[in-house]
């Protein structure tokens, strides 16, 4: 820290994203990508993209949000494009939350929303998951704070059906609920079909799990049209510029290939199944992940310590220290054949 | 505005980007960017990478901060990659200003350092230039405030020699000053070489301009390693994948391939040298401009005027509304040819 730091942020502890050792090869299971190659439109898109990079792109971003709100069956007034859905995540809490409208989230839950609330120098109240880890809609029924709530979960992977999130967003008509639905493709049910029942609704989506762009940055909102135009208002007060070309041609590409994404995300379920009754078998206690990954512990052997044999032999997940999560790691699912050498690393280390 | 709108940013003004009118196709002088494409392996680089868009980028963009930091002849701990310049700017204004630190730039500069102290909730002071338009040194010796001084300035061009620019960092040696040269390398000299002497010193720099990168946004910012690790704290506190993966390989490309840099550089000097003489013949008053645009005036016809005027022929030049500069239009330098049609074009609007 320089002397000339702001004395607002010397407690800030910035988000730790997961590890990307350059060591050696690994089986990487530790940051939710997808296994597959981005669709073979997006990649064309954007390799074209750069033939034009000396000109600035688009700052309104219109013809990537025309697509992205045909493809949500909402209006482009009701979509913002980011760079990356973190960023949309920022707009949020700067443009909702302050001093007398505190952010709220589950005390499990991504680790950025803190870190988003400290930043931006607003309240926020972090409240305890039941201890299977699920949320108890009824605390976040106050109509008192801005509520971030990820759908499904992370990292417990679990989804709280459409009813529950809608009675949750009827229940705080005075506040923002921000749904952040990263990875709701992987089998839980969108809020977006309420964006027009419900001025207090923001879902924020992501390109980097489903669609195979984690390497891009590509994120959104949706939302109610003055919603919308408040995050315009965040962006273009930060970066007006925030979309660069090349994303904003591999994003179209890759919503001219939703088939593509459809079958990498039944892949994707399929594989879950496969990885989760896999590790049950070995004794393991795995939550019902609605998401691209799998949360899990065993009773006989440490999360931390589970982390560091796996990544001996080459397998990375991710692991916590978060006191009532640090039992678990959260493991990515990928091909089958990183299922299986996921599992096949796990006997050994249990000696089974 | 929603009605759950911050009350705190309910003044907040964003900044305007250039227009990117879509009617028809223009002269597009109006933006500062290069007229030359992206270095060929700038494009290939990025077109590579476009093939594992799957995978995030590396949070800590090592490769390309070790490139750049040779680049620049200093360490990679004295660097920070930003998702274009202005993500830097924005980071310097949060980490380095406050209530008892406030802002402060000419009142003829940058539009975005108003835009971003606002965002912060800063307190800013705007000091006046000279009626020439020239920056009174003296005027930022009080070592009282966070500087924002660009280099050249925009949008007058006017540069400050390197000796001036270290006797405003030696007169404020408890305050950041923040040198935005994002048209550096069109005649103006860099502070670079000073950061070893300085701790207070930040320097910004983009690859929008004389790297042919806008539609990428690629920015970085140069200092003494503690300021650089309060710049780090703000990245990893908003969006740690703030470059992606395509952009990093641009940035590389164009760091392989410095030479092409130079030569557009030098074309543009040229070109520079070229349309500011046929302005003065026209009877133009043109700042002795160190970047890589004009800023004209003329006695017979408003700024605002010759703009439209200007735009119904195809060419596209920025005006701004303030009211010390509104008699002047900042006109991008771009090839010979679109030089000439400029020429062509306001001499057909001066009927002379």
């Amino acid at each position: 820290m320089s002397r000339f730091f702001s004395a607002k942020y010397k407690d800030l502890t910035p988000y730790v994203p997961g590890e990307q050792p350059q060591d050696k090869r690994y089986i990487k299971l530790n940051t939710n990508e997808s296994p597959f190659p981005p669709s073979e439109k997006a990649r064309a898109y954007a390799a074209e993209a750069a033939a034009k990079l000396q000109l600035y792109p688009d700052p309104d971003c219109r013809e990537l949000t025309a697509a992205m709100a045909k493809t949500l069956g909402v209006l482009p007034e009701n979509v913002v494009m980011t760079n990356g859905s973190d960023e949309a995540l920022y707009f949020a809490t700067l443009a909702f939350c302050d001093e007398k409208c505190p952010a709220a989230f589950p005390d499990v839950t991504y680790g950025f929303y803190p870190v988003f609330a400290a930043l931006a120098g607003v309240p926020y109240e972090e409240i305890p998951v039941r201890d299977d880890l699920s949320i108890d809609p009824d605390d976040f029924k106050t109509n008192r704070r801005t509520l971030f709530l990820a759908n499904p979960n992370a990292p417990t992977g679990l989804c709280l059906p459409l009813s529950v999130m809608e009675s949750i967003v009827a229940a705080n008509p005075d506040r923002v609920v921000v749904v952040d639905e990263a990875y709701i493709d992987f089998g839980g049910q969108s809020a977006v079909p309420l964006i027009g029942k419900y001025d207090n609704l923001l879902v924020v989506g992501t390109f980097s799990k489903s669609r195979s762009l984690a390497g891009a940055r590509l994120g959104y909102a949706v939302g109610q049209k003055a919603l919308i135009a408040d995050l315009q208002t965040m962006r273009c007060s930060t970066n007006p510029y925030n979309v660069n070309r090349m994303t904003m041609a591999a994003g179209l590409g890759a919503l001219a290939d939703e088939a593509y994404t459809r079958a990498n995300c039944q892949t994707i379920v399929e594989n879950r199944a496969f990885a989760a009754a896999e590790l049950r078998k070995l004794g393991f206690t795995v939550t019902n992940s609605a998401a691209n990954f799998l949360f899990a512990r065993h009773a006989a052997i440490g999360g931390e310590e589970l982390y560091l044999k796996l990544k001996e032999k080459g397998v990375l997940v991710r692991h916590f220290k978060l006191e009532r999560i640090k039992d678990y790691n959260r493991i990515t699912v990928g091909t089958k054949e990183q299922m299986q050498a996921l599992i096949c690393a796990v006997k050994e280390i249990l000696e089974v």
